[in-house]
């Protein structure tokens, strides 16, 4: 976990040597993810129990117990994410990637955070939906002064009460969240059994506008993003949601974008049962294939997963699961290109031309594009391209996984009878 | 209903000769409707009974039993959709318009639907809302092949929950829905007197960015559109919504734009008591009189129809009941330009200027349009100009009307007594 | 209230002298604001009694009882709105302001409205959620025709139910909502103990475009509006929302922008106890510390002020707290350019660039801003700049007020022990 990366770079942070209150040691050491790929978290060693969740294509911060508190370590800082197989992006996140750890914590349980800032400019951390002290909101200006390039913060407070939340910057906002800089906060109920499900995923939804052959997102976008991304990935590059028929399964998700997304999923109904200010009653849930999540704002859904299959899972406006693509084609639909597009693209690098069919020929044409680039719509699944990207994956429900079993189980394989087929013309 | 045009254009389809399977008999004969006026269906002759929606500027498809399976056949086709009076669009639908025919079928109803392909480019058609087996989802790529140009695909499902719900494709969907691909799916209760009311409208919510002047939409469009319409229809081109006074109302409407559009009904206060996700429970729903539908999804609203009047209907993104204008536009409110903006037009065809005073005065300028453009703020009602365009209609509730009665009644007659006043200055 | 400015610009509508009926005298003078700050009303001296809302940086309107009638009167006109300290905009509005009065009444008032045409265009008011015949319900054309240019027009109606509901032109839409027509309009129970709340605050959310360096909105923007605010006002021009201890609140909130605006408060989780179709049942209600607000919508939250501070309380798409920017910007993240851009500022007068590290010290550049300009992010706080403008204002929560004391108590002063600390690099 402390790898020679974080001890070089993390020189400032180490420098700890005076603190400003005797009950205070050393910030402990800060950890890293191992790459884009999730990490299942294990069941707590230390501290109360529960248990813990997936981030999609995340990882969640270890702790130390110090005298009774939880100590975390986040470090702000430039990073360098992968999106997709095939492109990267020059991000502001925490301890490495962008979102940064997902903190997992109970209900009346004491945290403590070392805050360490290594971007380029001032920093804070709000704790979004967590009740606490107006002096450890984070909000820079008003409830503390901000934190300056190079040192050390300290947060401190009690947990009152569960639910999930996420963290982020309140100083310089709009540019550092539209650098990437966000994380989730899954405070889990004092008993185990309350709320419990068998398999519990997480992302944050966010959204880049990074042109095609760069690397550096432009933060004053504010409708035309191009690249719509759950933690910080785009598909084919986000894990699937690997479910065992029978599971009762929740889905925590939280929107740093600047619109909202309207997530749905396929073969099943759900309910939500909580947001980012407590779990919703009973009597107010209502059934939905769509849940429309607000900026701002995080939805629990659950659902009992008794349909076996490959079932889609994404943001339904249709543009969210393009890709990168300019906004200023004309459509071809009717004029016949044939030829045209492969010539110019010859003569323009960057040429990409709607086919005069729609678009579904894209995959099929061999178009050089940029460096650090991903083509629109990839992805391909057991009966070809799936003409998706941006916020798209799948939930894959099979028999026979076990508890704590999320490797991907490949393609489901439709018992004969149930699929559909092909008249002769 | 099975017009010549049908006869010639849908030679592929009826080419069908070889079968996959035994049980298999020829595609039935695909339906068309016989202009883009609203057909109030009638009830059901076979099959269970059932209360038949009323799809604004739409119809239902027809079916043929077999065997005990309901049989319908979709012909995935380019069509041209008159949006409103002096406007047609080339759009892609079902049947010959945008969007396509409704289905309307019963909770345990078993249904096949055979789908042609008669596009340029391949296609598949996805259930939204519908459980189903994983083969049926309809998603190109992951649940089953493309359907390629001119095949015929089945797809064939028992119907276990009643709702509304609606199809479009899986395949190639940004360019496919931005072209009016959809249509709506509603399953009716098995016991038809559970959620029964006098008057059931269903009308899907849907947006174009057509330049004025030209008949094709931009499909790259991602929030500037210029048409947001109901059914791939704007106002003055909506027909109302005909009410008998005391009648118990629902009016459901799905969402494929790219943004939420908040529905608001004047001179009621309503409950959604249905998403997509099924029937919202009586201790969830709240008092509305905007329901802002995201995309994606699916909302019935229901109201008690006892105050007799012209409601105005519409959405509240007053944008969207404008119609085509160039966004470029400065505001010249302050300036006087009287005289300018005739000479202007007389230089620039396509040139529109905003009044000094406002916009109230565009309806009095008789200025020249491209071909095929609708004016902004077209639809004239007793008292002039409303200055709407887009997604607006009148719901007309009035005493006397019979079951079934769904002719315009024209303008309310306002009692004396309860119409304002003008005082003499 | 009665200025000799009103009286120079209300000769017009003092002209009235034949009445169209017997029962009608002349219209009551018109209120006009004495300026831009919170005007906290008074509980009212003719009437049913009400515990009256703070409109923030707004007032009510005060009315004549006539024979039974509570007597109202709007003069729709161009108006200047004072933004924020340092920026004036030229809008349209009601009686000297935008928005309009907060219209108050209780349920059972039989109201009058005598609304005067002062704009250079015809218009309307629409009194959006109030159950009401259809001849009242203000829509140009539809029900009833436009009111002319310099008429008084007369609206009469009871009012059937209390909540949250507001006022805007139904005439020539678009433009006059752009422009900044509209007010509240809160209807208080007969029984002023049902829905009591100690603080009970309301504001309009309305978004403008107005060039840096002109005044006037551009009316036809549909996304990329540059001034987010709240009643026209925007951060540090928005009043705080001052609470004692031990409070129940209320906030109410309606929006006519043209996009959804999550608000989100810090320090509390809340609840929607009300929208303009009525009060919401304990059943159906959820938790939230973001309740979304659809356009043409208004919700009334409500939460216990238990935990005292200073709590941010804003719009969470983080460009609606930025101010006037241009959004054609590149990052400069990475790019070093220290000195470069104080030399383009010489040269070129509105030229902003984004820091290479952040936009964090823009607070610091000395640029030169066209006149009525507000730069971005700005507002200070007890620990320097809060780096926030627009949709942003500040709960205060603090021991020992009293009911009907609003005045600015100044920052919190954070307990010891509770303030966050910074370790020694």
């Amino acid at each position: 976990m402390f790898t020679r990366r974080t001890l070089l770079t993390g020189a400032a942070a180490m420098a700890v040597a005076s603190v400003g209150r005797a009950a205070l040691a050393a910030a402990p050491e800060p950890a890293y993810p191992g790459g884009p790929n999730t990490e299942v978290p294990k069941a707590p060693s230390t501290g109360r129990p529960f248990n813990p969740v997936v981030t999609l294509n995340g990882w969640s911060a270890p702790w130390r117990m110090n005298n009774g508190w939880k100590e975390f370590h986040l470090v702000a800082e430039p990073v360098v994410r992968e999106m997709a197989p095939g492109m990267k992006a020059n991000l502001w996140g925490y301890n490495g990637q962008s979102p940064g750890p997902t903190i997992e914590a109970v209900e009346g349980d004491k945290v403590r955070f070392f805050v360490t800032n290594k971007l380029p400019e001032h920093t804070t951390i709000h704790w979004h939906g967590i009740l606490l002290p107006s002096g450890m909101d984070g909000v820079g200006g008003l409830t503390q002064p901000q934190i300056p390039v190079g040192k050390t913060y300290v947060y401190e407070f009690e947990l009152t009460k569960s639910g999930t939340f996420m963290y982020h910057p309140h100083a310089d906002e709009m540019v550092q969240m539209a650098m990437g800089m966000m994380g989730l906060f899954i405070v889990h109920p004092r008993d185990a059994n309350q709320h419990r499900v068998d398999r519990d995923f997480a992302f944050l939804i966010n959204a880049y506008d990074i042109e095609p052959g760069s690397y550096t997102p432009k933060i004053a976008t504010m409708t035309e993003f191009n690249l719509w991304g759950w933690n910080s990935r785009v598909f084919p590059g986000i894990d699937p949601l690997v479910i065992a028929k029978g599971d009762r399964v929740r889905i925590r998700m939280g929107n740093l974008t600047m619109t909202n997304h309207p997530i749905h999923l396929h073969g099943y109904d759900f309910e939500v049962t909580g947001t980012d200010g407590g779990w919703v009653k009973e009597s107010a849930r209502w059934p939905e294939v769509t849940t429309d999540i607000p900026v701002g704002a995080m939805r629990a859904i659950e659902f009992t997963a008794n349909a076996p299959g490959d079932w889609a899972f994404h943001c339904h406006k249709s543009h969210h699961t393009m890709g990168p693509m300019g906004h200023s084609v004309p459509t071809m639909i009717g004029v016949d290109h044939r030829g045209l597009a492969r010539r110019m693209v010859t003569l323009v690098p960057d040429f990409m031309t709607m086919g005069e069919r729609g678009m579904a020929d894209m995959g099929g044409m061999e178009m050089p594009l940029p460096e650090n680039t991903l083509p629109m719509m990839t992805g391909t699944g057991p009966f070809g391209p799936i003409e998706m990207g941006g916020m798209f994956t799948v939930a894959k429900v099979r028999d026979g996984l076990r508890r704590g079993d999320f490797a991907d189980p490949g393609w489901y394989d439709h018992p004969k009878g149930t699929v559909a087929y092909e008249l002769k013309a």
